[in-house]
């Protein structure tokens, strides 16, 4: 029988495990990447571990979260990264260089490797063959000391593309469509992998908006086949050399298809406040727009900002309308400014800013109260750009800036109409992506000496061995789709201090209840309740470490986000499955007890564990762990664990057996 | 006998009093001009003036500190400011399009006019014959309304130059001399208007430079003559036609006299942590600098970009420092843009940011623990940058680009012996500053409703008339030059709350000492003692606002800035100088009455009042009011008067009578 694509790429990678879907598989990791907010306790558990230097073909550290450096706090993470950086043989990519998935699709993905990285878009450069995966920081430490990563083995699905997207509509409308029909956990446990005859209509930069926001869909990566047109991508970037062709087996055989006809493509929306609350922007048309944002790792690539300049030239934005433009990377930013674009898109009325994350993760342009904001960003979740009360859609440039000049929701093709001016702008690569190189210090140019710690940075903690017995009450319950972003929030008063867990623990939750961190530290521990998906969007692995930190020993959930549940195994913290019935009858105060003790239970494999509430009734909750994870649940932590194994190992050069 | 311009432009607007030196003088504003910061109170004290509509022939208002918006706070201030300045008839810049004072400049600086700012750097015009003066915010609310501005008439220096500039020597360095030989004390009470055969060799844009940090001189204004330079100036703006002739008379008479002699003036560098704190770069080359900054106020010009972006070309920064670049206005970066030096200047390894004020006050590129930052900026006061253990040097873009490539310090002339090849960039201006309008809204393109206000947004605090008798404990004692920073940050996290004074006053003097604040509430109020020069710096009322808000009611200093001690009396409290004697013999924890019956002493003009401390000695302390300044106090502040004065007169069209 054949293989998907994906199965080639794991088999080729596979340490332990089969590649049946379901079971945990272990892979080799060629590449990791990490950026500023997670890199930091990244680096910090690298050091923990003890390990001379990275064991992967390639490690890049970005940064691009706080690039506005608002706190000395954040510049100090940047010293510290580069420092670490230096220290351990990695790439280090300067503040003001990008976004890190546009500077690795840029200088580093390639075609048939494996890339771990700690951010949920991770998955980036499977448009152009890489299978990448977002994970939690820890796994990336694990992965630079030459240890392999485990993950489920996800179901392949094969997302069948046929036809070419019309005029005006986007490979933005293409994921955005994705998610109009599986929602955001229509890709729980998959990999999505594009086929058909549509994939070659797409140009590398198309793909890799598709498989960015593949996160949105829940799904573990998404890839497409390399073809003429990958070759060509690289070529542009210099590394033609690195070039693989890479497809499935004709045969290959896959868990669901899913058919896209891109010719039926329109463009759409997401809505607020969700990404998969999508519709056609003609049903929101007229809506108005207080502020408009071209710009992130989904639309922030000089191919996508172009359309925009395109269309801006020559005109003016409305004159209630706020637009900024924040290129993806300083690749993008060059290009765009040598072209001459950046000075039209100036004159139009654009703020153009610095290469960055920020607004996406709230930091800068926050909307003003009460106002619609309309960005070209992978995620809408409430809150998220740093107002509780946002209204956030995400679109393509191209309704972006139809819309930033109409001062309103509008779908191009009918401004096109109205103005009876605007052409299609259509895609364009550049013939050479000859931006410079400056900022990337190479491993070997290493500038500091030795690690550079600021005050506010502290150092990895080690978790304890797990409790005889978990006991608490609950301390909150939640609703379905609660996100890393509920749990810890990013805005940028508090994601500086991703390095400092006892200060940062302060934050947990807030977002949901503000007296739960407090309550959480006062009565010494508990448990959390959640309803579906619990735990979805970035990967930050902080979400488990700061409830570890408050006391909290176990999760129970009706269903948990894939790179979440990984996060609370590595922190010691049990992850219990519950049906709906349980979910529905277990209130926030109740009193809960794992009456099955639960050391022994983990070490024998025991997948029921029961529950006792309020010394009154019982349910049964699941453990869905392998048996690595049960491990590390019993060490109390995948960190302690490692460090056990690799200094047993006298070093991490080999794979770890964890 | 003749008259210095100073003299001619002020006798040509003056409304009341005497151009004698030390006399309180009114005059007639032309134009006034608010940012972001100060502009929401200006405004909110506007709309509690209940006046239709602007009465000076110009305002502006624009958005420069909180452009990046990192809380809504800031969004909704901004949408707020561009409500108001439609709802009464003024012109408003867009965040993104740059400094009010390069903006100013560029679009509306006139020779001969009169200018208000709320902002310290508001005389930045001068050096095209403009006589700009900063003021506190409800001096701008006033002068909006039509009335009088009123200030001592200062002493008119005269600054002589001789000679021209030599190669890698630049305005930028003059106005450092100027501070090395006077101190941030040197021009309190003073105009400096500059003469001799150097200025003809002087651009606007340098000159300019110069009238902007005369500011940190304490100057009231600085101001050049107008000539061929300026018309030309005027005719590249597109403004030909606001050309006027302007110099003083041959035989006017000065205070004072200073020559300066251009060239013998080399590279100089304002060391940690005061502008006064100059030095030759050569005498302190070598030091490590990890940050380099070149924008704001006094050097973000394109005619101040453009030597470093040619510095750049083709080279790279050192890989351990950081250099951005902000430019002053969106004119700058448009035209940078447009000529390609953008591009080299990220190829060379610039973070190129939006037009921005940004890292000057401290919002954004706050420096790391224990680092150089290197800026082309006009302050350099401890903490200013965000972080408190700053080590902020400040120096022209030609040492900032040199040193930027060294990664250390460096006199560029050095550098380029040691490189062999770096030519002195030398100063150019465009044919044409074509750069774009899109970003100003005239006062007939209004595009809200009315006025918008965000829930951050309060109202004006209206006084109370003045207490019968004033006596309280001595709260703090502080030493010399306490600048408003001081009084009030402006760092991104408080100031965000300008436009609400309760939450505001949480920080006042937090610098230095966090506990005043609430000792201040609690002890119901009480006094200030200060050393010499309190309140030096920025304009901001809040520095007067807040410690009013907490019940103080007298600052006891040697001497104070001439801004601030307006916004004292604006403010109703009660500005007293006292002896050094009186400074060295008071402590902090004293208690102070002041043994003057306070409201009738002052109506009757009184100068002398009598402090007892600890009921155990007394001192002579002195109140240097003018009748119109003992109104203000005796009304509890000029808010309240004006207010009753306009709703008297029927309105505001008429200068007001105070």
């Amino acid at each position: 029988m054949g293989q998907t694509l994906t199965e080639k790429i794991l088999d080729d990678h596979l340490v332990e495990g089969e590649l049946e879907p379901g079971e945990e598989i272990g892979i080799e990791i060629d590449q990791v990447l990490t950026q500023d907010t997670t890199g930091t306790m990244v680096w910090l558990q690298f050091e923990a571990l003890d390990l001379d230097e990275v064991q992967t073909e390639l490690a890049a550290q970005y940064c691009d979260h706080q690039t506005y450096q608002f706190d000395f706090k954040n510049t100090d993470d940047h010293r510290f990264l580069r420092s670490a950086a230096g220290t351990y043989g990695a790439y280090f990519s300067r503040p003001g260089n990008g976004i890190c998935h546009n500077v690795h699709k840029e200088n580093f993905a390639a075609p048939g490797k494996t890339l771990l990285g700690s951010d949920s878009h991770t998955p980036t450069p499977g448009g152009l063959g890489q299978f990448a995966i977002g994970a939690g920081g820890l796994d990336i430490s694990v992965a630079m000391g030459g240890g392999a990563y485990y993950v489920e083995m996800p179901e392949v699905v094969n997302v069948r593309l046929e036809g070419e997207l019309p005029e005006w509509s986007t490979a933005k409308d293409v994921i955005l469509e994705m998610l109009r029909r599986l929602t955001v956990k229509g890709g729980v446990g998959k990999v999505f992998e594009y086929t058909g005859p549509g994939v070659e209509t797409l140009s590398v930069p198309e793909r890799t908006t598709i498989t960015n926001m593949g996160t949105e869909l829940g799904a573990t990566s998404s890839i497409f086949p390399t073809d003429g047109k990958t070759r060509d991508y690289l070529a542009r970037q210099g590394r033609a050399d690195e070039y693989v062709e890479l497809s499935p087996d004709e045969d290959a055989e896959y868990a669901d298809e899913i058919v896209v006809d891109l010719s039926e493509i329109e463009p759409l929306v997401a809505a607020p406040s969700m990404p998969d609350n999508v519709v056609p922007v003609r049903e929101v048309a007229g809506e108005s727009v207080d502020q408009v944002i071209v710009g992130s790792c989904t639309n922030g690539g000089y191919e996508d900002i172009l359309p925009a300049a395109k269309m801006l030239e020559g005109r003016e934005i409305d004159m209630k309308t706020e637009m900024v433009v924040a290129p993806g990377s300083k690749q993008a930013s060059e290009l765009l400014a040598r072209e001459g674009w950046t000075a039209e898109m100036m004159a139009a009325g654009v703020n153009f800013s610095e290469a960055t994350c920020g607004a996406c993760i709230g930091i800068g342009h926050v909307p003003a109260s009460d106002s619609v904001s309309l960005r070209t960003f992978n995620r809408n979740f409430e809150g998220r750009s740093g107002i509780e009360d946002d209204s956030v859609y995400l679109c393509s440039p191209e309704v972006a800036a139809a819309s930033a000049i109409a001062g309103e929701l509008v779908d191009p093709r009918d401004l096109a109409g109205e103005l009876g001016e605007l052409e299609p702008p259509g895609l364009e690569l550049p013939d050479q992506y000859d931006g410079s190189k400056t900022d990337i210090i190479e491993p070997e140019e290493s500038v500091d000496d030795g690690l550079v710690k600021g005050p506010n940075i502290g150092a990895a903690p080690i978790g304890e061995p797990l409790d005889a017995d978990i006991e608490g009450s609950v301390l909150l319950k939640m609703t379905d789709n609660i996100t890393t972003d509920h749990i810890i929030p990013a805005t940028s008063d508090i994601l500086m201090y991703r390095s400092n867990i006892e200060k940062l623990s302060e934050f947990t939750l807030s977002r949901v209840d503000d007296t739960f961190a407090q309550r959480a530290l006062d009565s010494n521990g508990g448990v959390l309740v959640a309803g579906e998906n619990y735990g979805q969007g970035s990967s930050r692995e902080h979400a488990a470490m700061c409830p570890q930190f408050l006391g909290i020993e176990a999760v129970l959930a009706q269903s948990f986000a894939r790179i979440h549940k990984a996060n609370l195994f590595n922190f010691g913290i049990l992850p219990l499955a519950i049906d709906d019935d349980t979910y529905e009858r277990i209130e926030q105060g109740d009193d809960v007890e794992v009456v099955t003790d639960v050391a022994p239970a983990i070490a024998a494999g025991e997948t029921e564990f029961t529950v006792r509430v309020n010394d009154d009734w019982e349910a049964t909750a699941e453990l869905d762990a392998s048996e690595r994870e049960r491990r590390i649940l019993e060490a109390g932590g995948k960190l302690r664990l490692t460090k056990e194994q690799y200094s047993e190992g006298g070093g991490g050069a080999a794979p770890a057996d964890d």
